[in-house]
């Protein structure tokens, strides 16, 4: 038997940071993906014993060689040349492990793609809920951030402008209900979708006779997967909605990296990442890595699932080709979104809010994000019409003149007929013009606890 | 006012079969489009001045201008290269449009992006229903079919070669699972996801002061849109969601599609389209043309939902390009679906099934795909291993020889020594080996009932 | 006849800002392929003409007939339905339209593949060439500010991070050679790998006798396409060329964009676009729309390239769907790069570069982006490691304290034990820290004029 | 330090069947990658030393430690958590590794993606080399094939539907000429597109003072790869027109196989694979294993092309997370292209073709595929509209009655008053109805060696 590399799917890992420490790419290695497929073939010989189709004693010694210990991964996958995917030659090995008698009930029924589709909704839902529970953590730790920055006044931006302002505490929730999203419908999937394949040859059960039914549904029931009403071959439909909720995954946690990695910039310094990020030949640095990690997966997950996509379209009961291009882009798939969650929950409870920073580049442009506001105040006497236009004016004057804002505001005639000098500071007030945030962090908050529940 | 033509989306649609006589893409033009943001527009004012925000008269006056009729659609495109997108022109004109006094009340509290995503929403949902209607519709002929062939004996085919026999109704029954599938899941999207966007300039309602979260609700009740706790301008999960439904839809027909095709094959002959694919040059053509242009969707759905899924990565309050990405993207995926569906709608009703042809296909080789069904009734004699061995013999003989498979086994001593003449046709009467085929078709048809129902 | 609208394939182009004013999609709408397709209509029956097959009278009459704006570009489009595509019908209008004695000969010996194939590469020679000579004009404009700011200084920046000081000079530098090696590629492929589709029904240009090869050489001649060895029906290759070198187009364009958004940011505040970009809600914001608008079309072309690249996919002599897909694609990838481009060359000239923002920005952490210039002056005495070693700690204490690191250099025992302060000050002289940049400047801009030429 | 496996991007190979047995997989390990970063590590502390910047005994040292045995693969990969990749790690192990003296010499100037870049462009030109000649390969077989079958005939098929006579030669050529085509490209790629980086930290040089673009030279003229102009840290142009390249590559394999997998199905069985493809369950299957993996490759490219394209919006002087999305993916594209054009090199030569079924295909309609050569025939007397009408009611007869094209027209009476039996025994020889057939088979080969001289 040759050992087999712990994260076999990655090689020795040296181009995954994103999966480095997260155990993730060990739960879908060729090992563990190995074992599963045996983990499929043990069950459907104890089914079949349960069922009077296959002698227990077969059943036992078959259930006894499902060890990945005992094969050659490596010689397995070369087989695959011949047969086209490894499990005629897991057969013929298993076949031969276990005693003559046994022998002729090793993958009894079966066909290769029932094993192997089995195999991976095993792994697959594995590395799933990891991931949901990684994404679960991270909004969680986002609702902590809601809370304590509820009134951590910083500039909103829009198009990569100052906009109005806003807190970090409704832009925390904002991430929280987007990483809720993408948990709650992964769950959704794995806990309604993830289902067993036994169809035999080309999905009429043919080699199981008047057993077949009760074979998928105690298969089903053995490894708490979801029993479908029909092998679903080249009905893809499962494979799709896996993927679509994996990469949403990938994309909740890439708008968040996104956020971070922006707020991190020299020139914004509104949030610094905990550790590592250091550069030797630039010891100032504090690269947010892992943000950056998880928005390169970002980049990645379209691409896959669009693959997988594009390999649904499966010729008549069993495909020539769209089948076998799923495999290690479904795994792929699962490693990006468990890494992803993985590195986000690790990152912010790490992440230093600088709630100072945030406040002064609110500040900066001595309150032009508030012109609104201004209008707002204006309006009654002027006019809202008439209000803007003076707004307009004064903004553009502060911009064009470099002269702070509040500075124009005070010195225009149309302005200080109507404001006060108290009256414009008022208005500058950031504080007061956040319109619904309190209640809207509330209304995030009660739906994370309702999800979480 | 200029004419907007009918089908705006698809320019005269020169190119577009696969949408031509469905009415997909006139509810998906620029007219359309139009009239839904004005729409939003007349629903907001409404929405405020219930809340006694806006004068009610000036919501009268900003309903009675929300015509589409009343502006040149490509003057407000054109204008999009100031603005980013046509909503600030369209605020512009419909401000023009009405009274003085109502101008400061039109489009209050809102960003471009409330309108624009929310109209993109009506016209989600409305050609969404369209294609969930015709899924349906397709899936029930579908069920026809898979009662009405139940027994129609056909060569099931892997990696497209024969393999063992099937019927004609299996695979209609697999076809209308695929689709009852792919349009359970689009009907749960567009009944809980489609939400109402309405977050003011950075999501946090400042325009509308107390009335935000009212306006918000109000505005999802009177559109019949769900209420989303946060303005998800670059929260994009919802927009993911719809995409994927889309684009599994799309994926469902192309399989059904592809099979079609295959089964049109000059060589195979099992099916043929009614009407059409005709060639001039080549008057004996059957072109199956509806199914080539579902096949031709199918190809493209995939790169339509990654880009929406790479469109997610969206900046801070809101985008810096990632939502502009969005907005045909999403319009295609939409029509494709919408398309491809109506067109397989159409399709399978016309499906000409050639059960004579299916049966001569099967019988071609003399009997090959029924080699499990000798091995199965020479186990019992010559044990599970030996009785493999023999039929595996006798199967390459055959098809190296040119021999009719039944000819091998009846020549051939170790089958003769078991199995009589009348046996050996037993077992390859392919009625016989059909394993679970009717309660497949069975529990399949039920399933589809439930979900009908 | 029923009018076209002008630019069909963009609807009316209400979402289309990136093409508005540009010309592009003009030139790719649906009236612009009905008459290219009529071009190859009309040199077909003209070089059959010149080669005897076709009467002189007829070829004439033909060509007489081939004017786009005597079809109902509309009734072509539906009649698809029946045919999968626009071309028969239309060869039955031209058809109608001729003499009866030219009847025969419309359309003579070719497929409706060859008509629409070529006519796509008319348009996108046409489209391809406005694409090249923007991104051209793109490129001088960065020749012409990597000149003019060949010593502006600036930090860049990696990963986010200010990291060592740079020029804006370098970095146009760098725009202009990723534009000139898009756009020296796009030539390249309009000038070799376009070529003319002539092959009949099934490529042995069976319906023209012995005039076929001869037909071939002459349709190319007279179209100024190449000439291919064989028909290309289902040999892709030449559209992945011309698919693949627009995409990257869009790419280079996509990179400056980038950049440009990211320099304009409030808090960089380094350059600004001089019109647009305001916002009725936000009299300040100066949003950089052409750039967004470039960053959107960036995010899309991906996805299309993915999808003609899948489309590659055709069966024997013509495909079944893979042909169909790849009509509308590659005419929005089209536009797309002609979008891009255009917007690239109308924003460069009209960027406003602020120099002293720059410096400000570089010397807003006091002299970290030196650190390594600072180590190099350390090591002759302190060795290279323990000099490293020495200005690790004194940036931490920088970044940690706040304290400005010029403040934190000249402060510390082991520093000043080598540099005296003017030592200092010259190593944090960003300009005494720039490399190679004036000659890799001068590389760049040899390398660009060595292009254009 | 840690053994490595031996294909360790592949994990195992449990599922990469279609790499097997190519090697490709071993050259493009993380092993190879180390080595290949060692290698750049190496020759740039060597051109450094030639240039007088670098001790000589330093470069000496450094070379001596440059073997890639020496370093813990899967340490370096978990060390790239902090770092963002593994360079950093592998240059504090490379530091550790040498004298004292020595250690300020390593990575001298260089920054980690100067190393890693040039490393994966080390790769890709042997790994792409590889490919080309198995590109070549293939294309050599594919002209044997034409030259072989020039006169084999066989059914054209177009959208799935026999159309007209071609021979298998003029099929083969066509596969040889899409092959050339993107092979030519890829070695065009190879030749002058692979660079080499070196920039140091923000693509300055500032790290090597006078030195850095005779650096710059060295390093590319000692790794026989390109010289840029500039850095392209964040220039990507290079990265999509190999990866262009490369998926054109797995396009134009894709194409061959997709026709082989159609041509071998059950019911045209014109072609065979010699060896592999059975089934344990269903011996008489061959199933054509060889091309289902290439088409399952054909399948997997797009995504990682569009992933590319994607990754290339890369920020500033170096990116945040587009580049780290990169090197997978790269890999993972090489991995497909080599090892699609290595298994086609294998496929082709071991093809059986099988004239007798070709022409059997082809006769099955009675001549329906040669209905275009009767209206030739009768349009001398009936004129060329009467002629195609009476051909088409002919051939609607044959397809609706089942009886032979032949037995239609021999009984017509305005066919029969034209054409005797003879004259339609003449018109329906397939031979006669090939148009250029050969003489594009002399153009395809005439070019084919042309390209390979």
């Amino acid at each position: 038997m040759a050992p087999d590399p712990p994260a076999a799917l990655a090689g020795a890992g040296l181009l995954r940071p994103l999966l480095a420490d997260t155990g993730i790419d060990a739960g879908l290695s060729d090992a563990a993906l190995l074992q599963a497929m045996l983990d499929v073939e043990r069950e459907l010989a104890g089914v079949l014993a349960e069922l009077g189709v296959v002698p227990s004693a077969a059943a036992e010694a078959i259930a006894a060689a499902c060890r990945a210990g005992r094969y050659d991964i490596r010689a397995l996958g070369q087989a695959g040349v011949i047969d086209g995917n490894p499990v005629p030659a897991l057969v013929r090995e298993l076949t031969a492990a276990v005693p003559a008698e046994a022998r002729p009930w090793v993958h009894h029924g079966a066909t290769s793609q029932d094993i192997l589709d089995t195999a991976l909704m095993l792994l697959a839902r594995a590395a799933g809920a990891k991931t949901a529970a990684a994404v679960g953590a991270a909004a969680d730790t986002c609702a902590d951030l809601a809370r304590t920055h509820r009134g951590t006044l910083m500039p909103a931006r829009t198009l990569g402008q100052q906009a109005l302002p806003t807190t970090f505490g409704l832009k925390a929730a904002g991430w929280m209900s987007c990483l809720d999203a993408a948990g709650a419908r992964l769950q959704q999937v794995l806990d309604e979708v993830l289902a067993v394949q036994l169809g035999g040859a080309v999905g009429t059960l043919a080699g199981l006779g008047e057993a077949g039914i009760a074979a998928v549904s105690g298969l089903a029931s053995r490894l708490e997967l979801s029993e479908p009403a029909l092998a679903w071959h080249t009905d893809r439909q499962r494979i799709l909605e896996l993927a679509g909720a994996l990469a949403a995954v990938v994309a909740a946690t890439g708008k968040v990296a996104l956020d971070v990695e922006l707020l991190a910039q020299t020139e914004v310094g509104e949030v610094t990442l905990g550790a590592g990020g250091g550069s030797s030949a630039m010891p100032h640095k504090r690269n947010p890595v892992p943000a950056i990690l998880i928005r390169a997966a970002a980049v990645r997950a379209p691409g896959l699932l669009a693959t997988l996509h594009a390999a649904a379209a499966q010729e008549h009961e069993r495909a020539a080709g769209g089948w076998h291009a799923e495999w290690d882009v479904l795994r792929e798939l699962l490693s990006l979104a468990g890494g992803a969650a993985a590195r986000l929950g690790a990152l912010l409870p790490d992440l230093h809010v600088d709630a100072a920073r945030m406040r002064a580049n609110l500040d900066s442009t001595g309150g032009l994000p508030l012109s609104e506001a201004v209008a707002a105040r204006l309006a009654p006497s002027l006019g809202r019409a008439d209000a803007h236009e003076v707004v307009r004016r004064c903004a553009r004057l502060s911009v064009e003149s470099g002269q702070a804002f509040r500075t124009v505001l005070v010195d225009d005639e149309q302005v200080r007929a109507v404001l006060s000098e108290h009256d414009v500071d008022e208005a500058l007030d950031p504080a007061r013009w956040l319109g619904a945030t309190n209640a809207l962090i509330d209304r995030a908050l009660t739906d994370h606890l309702h999800r979480a529940a």
